[in-house]
């Protein structure tokens, strides 16, 4: 008797993921600390409140234009600490790598981590090295976990979304699914596309100084932009109201994401952030948003704009009609981080 | 140009794996809170002495005589933490799937965490959840990454071996690396012989009630007992004798490591520890040990003798004779934990 298999989407950061975290992961392990709805947990240790977030990265290729494995490694994590309103401190480092894989590679990407968490500040602290037969796993995986600590009366989370908020996005949308994409396919040299990969932790710190109580913080990574705007409107209970006018896309990654059939919307960022921001702040927040490291091209992107039993989100398009965007189901993009 | 490439040895948590971390890891992510010598790190955050590890299980089968993958995933991070002379609180969890592993297998294993981390007192507060395309994995790995709380006055760390130091081992040797082996020779049936994964923060919590100044401590798994004593002696510039006449191991481990060609010594357990106690506790920590849960067979396994420039480990055999007990090299067994 054969069950149910994991699928590609499973991994999306879709509908799939959801609910397979829901129905098979989650039930088993349950505790009243257990982070459900954001990118990171919080916890109190002595009177602390700590943030503590983990990815695994898998992405394919291992180099590509803007970055590495070792980038996203650093900087993934570091923005999932940091969404919980918390300035991370410490990294772990745990790799998994192909017997056969070239020394060489290695140290480039632990050359990228060490450059990238110094940039960031964090302190790479312990880690772990496993060697799998060739064939096992596919060249490096990397997990990193991080731990950071969020300031008194900030506590952003997905279910604050409310009435009024601005929705604030600190620049330009697809970048990295479409520079991971045009790299794969060979289409490198005829394109500038880069990831953005990128720490967002000053940019976050910039927010919380004139904004500590921050309603919403995210990182649009696996599933994009459409995927975390629904992911909010579903926990907070509201509808969403986004203009396309507004969206900062670059010409060439619009392009290129329809000759490849890829909607930004959709696609994954690793150094961009949404904020929800209540009104009297929405303008504030931009412009910390705008002058910290980048965010230059930050915008106003939408508004939340009522509660609802039947949370959505929709776009009014530059032609002025109204349409749903839905949550993500399939996966765009395997192994995009 | 090809250079050198990453081989199973890397992974052993022998000589070759120590040659890498210190020539292509450390160099690149140097920094003062850096664990080097133990099995996780330690920082202080508002006055509370935090310790972190994390670990990445890539066992093969995952499922297995005496538990399961999941198991390992909580133990394993869970003793880690212990290690550090820490109680552990939070563990991280990141799952790599590979598409096609069946849904049932990953809830048994879900389940599995979930009861190992309610038996140790843990809770798991965060996750990621990645799948990657058939073939570029093989069926599952998982990350946990734990955090624990070290009581003021107890840091017991490689480099503090001391001579008349008494090392207490907590049990039989061998057991889990034999149950892997002989799952993956198909001689189950054959044999009663099942892995020792268990948490041991209980017993740590016992030894330091009583010894809160305990110099080592250290859970032999990768490379075993031997590699540990050798690690240690060279941390700590010590001399150590080991008396093979009181190493607890089972008849039927040694009889089937014999078959097999694997040495007890060397092979990985998953719910064992090594202390160094100070001589005038000694029968006091062993005494804790053996009332603790996992510790009845504990046993003084040996001593340190001398401070020394030549760091090196002796047994002395049962026939009287003495042997060196070398560090590991080559890799023994890949994806035992």
């Amino acid at each position: 008797m054969t069950g149910p298999a994991i699928l590609l989407d499973h991994g999306s950061g879709g509908e799939k993921s959801d609910t397979l975290i829901e129905e098979s992961i989650l039930p088993h392990i349950i505790n009243p600390h257990l982070a459900v709805l954001n990118d990171g947990a919080s916890v109190s240790i002595g009177g602390h409140r700590l943030a503590i977030s983990t990815d695994s990265y898998v992405v394919d290729p291992i180099f590509f234009p803007g970055g590495s494995i070792g980038h996203l490694a650093v900087h993934g994590t570091v923005n999932d600490v940091s969404m919980c309103g918390a300035r991370p401190l410490y990294l772990s480092c745990a790799l998994i790598m192909e017997e056969g894989f070239p020394v060489q590679d290695l140290e480039r990407i632990m050359a990228d981590m060490g450059a990238a968490a110094k940039k960031a500040g964090v302190a790479i602290i312990t880690g772990d090295t496993k060697v799998v037969p060739r064939g096992a796993c596919d060249k490096i995986f990397i997990n990193t976990t991080g731990i950071g600590i969020t300031p008194e009366g900030t506590a952003p989370s997905a279910d604050k979304a409310k009435p009024g908020d601005a929705i604030i996005l600190s620049g330009t949308i697809g970048d990295h699914g479409l520079a991971i994409l045009s790299s794969r396919e060979g289409l490198t040299f005829q394109s500038e596309i880069k990831s953005d990969t990128a720490p967002l932790n000053q940019m976050v710190s910039d927010i919380i100084a004139i904004c500590p109580e921050i309603h919403v913080l995210r990182d649009p990574t696996r599933g994009g932009v459409a995927t975390v705007l629904n992911e909010v409107a579903s926990a907070s209970g509201v509808h969403i109201t986004l203009h396309e006018d507004n969206l900062p896309i670059r010409p060439d990654v619009a392009a290129l994401g329809e000759l490849l059939g890829l909607d930004p919307l959709y696609t994954a960022n690793e150094g961009k952030l949404l904020a929800w921001a209540p009104r009297e702040k929405a303008e504030a927040v931009l412009t910390a948003i705008q002058n910290s490291p980048y965010g230059k091209e930050a915008a106003i992107i939408g508004e939340v704009t009522s509660t609802t039993d039947h949370p959505h989100v929709t776009l009014t398009t530059l032609t002025g009609g109204k349409r749903r965007v839905p949550r993500l189901t399939g996966d765009q993009l395997p192994r995009i981080c």
